[in-house]
C-alpha cells in the first residue's frame, strides 16, 4: 500500500488518537484538530474514519501475513520459526506500537470488505502457525501437548506485548527477543 | 458479598449480557427484557447498571485476592505457588467465565470507589505475584530473568484464558490446568 507523505502522517496521528481514546470516541473533527488542519481539508485526503481504520490495521495485518508466508515454508526447525515468528511480533510491537494496539482494541470496527479481508488473514496466520506447533511436535522438537492451547498461549502473550512495552519502552529489542523466547519456548523453570 | 438469590439471578444474567454486547452498548430496559420482568420492578433489586457491574467485578476480584493472600505466606517453594496461582485462574475461568469476560473488558467503567477498590486489589495482587517470582529466581528454583516480563508473560494468557475455553468447554479442568502448567512454566520445547 503506497501513500503521501501527507496521508501517512493522518494515518499515524489517527493511530495515536484511536488507542489513546478508542476508535469509536474519536471523531474526525478530533483528528483534525490534533494535525491542526481543518476538518474540511482533512476530507481531501481521506474519505471516511473507517478508511483510516482500514488502512492503520490493514498494514499491521500484512506485515504478519508477509513473515508468515517467508518462514513458514522455510527448511529450518519449527523451533527456529517459532524463534522468527517472536522476533517478527517484537520487532512490529516496537515499530508500529500505536497500529498494534489499534488493531487489537478495533479490529471489529472495520467496514465489511476490510473485515473480511482482515480475518482472512488472521485465520490464515494462525492456521500457519499451528502447523508449525503440529510439525514441531511430530518431529519430536515440541513437547506432545493440546496443539490450540500451545498456539493461544503464545499468541496471547505476542498479541498483548504492546502494552507491556509502551510502560518500558527503554528495554532494547534484543533483550526483549531474548526474554520472550526464553519464556515462551523454554519456561521459566530452572 | 451476601446477594438474595434474585439478586444473584439479575447480576448472572447482567454478566452475560454485558459480556455478549459490552457494558456500554446494554440498558437496564435490555436487562429486564432478558430477565422477562419490567424495568420498574428491577429497580427494586438494584440501584443501576454501574451497580451490578461493581458486584460483578468485585466479585472476582476478590476470589483471585482470596487466593493470593492464602498462597503467598505459605511455607512452599514458588514453584508449587505459582502452579497453586495457575491453578486458581483456571478454576475461576471455568466457573466464572462471564464474570471475568467483564472484568478484563469492561473494568475501566466501574465508578470511582469501585474503580479505586478493584485496581488497589489488582495493584496488590501484581505485586505479591512478582514477589512470588522474585522469591523464586532468588531460591534458584526459576531461570534469571526480567521478573516484570516474566509476570506479564504469565498473566497475559491466564487473564485471556476465558477467550479460548469459551470456545473450548469439553476440556477438562485437569488437563486444561496440567497443559497450562506445562505451557507456563515448562515451555513447550522437548
Amino acid at each position: 500500500m503506497k501513500l503521501t507523505r501527507r496521508k501517512l502522517e493522518i494515518v499515524a496521528t489517527a493511530a495515536k488518537l484511536f488507542r489513546k481514546k478508542g476508535y469509536n470516541a474519536v471523531s474526525m473533527r478530533d483528528l483534525a484538530q490534533a494535525l491542526e488542519i481543518k476538518a474540511a481539508s482533512l476530507y481531501n485526503h481521506i474519505n471516511s474514519k473507517q478508511e483510516i481504520l482500514g488502512i492503520i490495521i490493514l498494514d499491521v495485518a500484512e506485515n504478519f501475513t508477509q513473515h508468515m508466508n517467508s518462514v513458514s515454508p522455510e527448511n529450518i526447525s519449527s523451533i527456529k520459526k517459532l524463534e522468527s515468528v517472536i522476533e517478527n511480533h517484537i520487532q512490529i510491537t516496537i515499530e508500529k506500537t500505536d497500529a498494534l494496539a489499534c488493531l487489537n482494541n478495533d479490529w471489529m470496527h472495520l467496514e465489511k470488505l476490510d473485515l473480511e479481508n482482515y480475518l482472512m488473514m488472521r485465520n490464515t496466520y494462525e492456521a500457519k502457525m499451528r502447523n508449525i506447533i503440529e510439525q514441531g511436535i511430530q518431529q519430536k522438537e515440541l513437547q506432545e501437548r493440546n496443539i490450540d492451547l500451545v498456539l493461544f498461549s503464545l499468541l496471547s502473550t505476542l498479541r498483548t506485548l504492546h502494552l507491556w512495552y509502551s510502560k518500558n519502552k527503554e528495554v532494547s529489542p534484543q533483550l526483549l527477543f531474548e526474554e520472550m523466547k526464553q519464556n515462551l519456548l523454554h519456561g521459566i523453570i530452572r
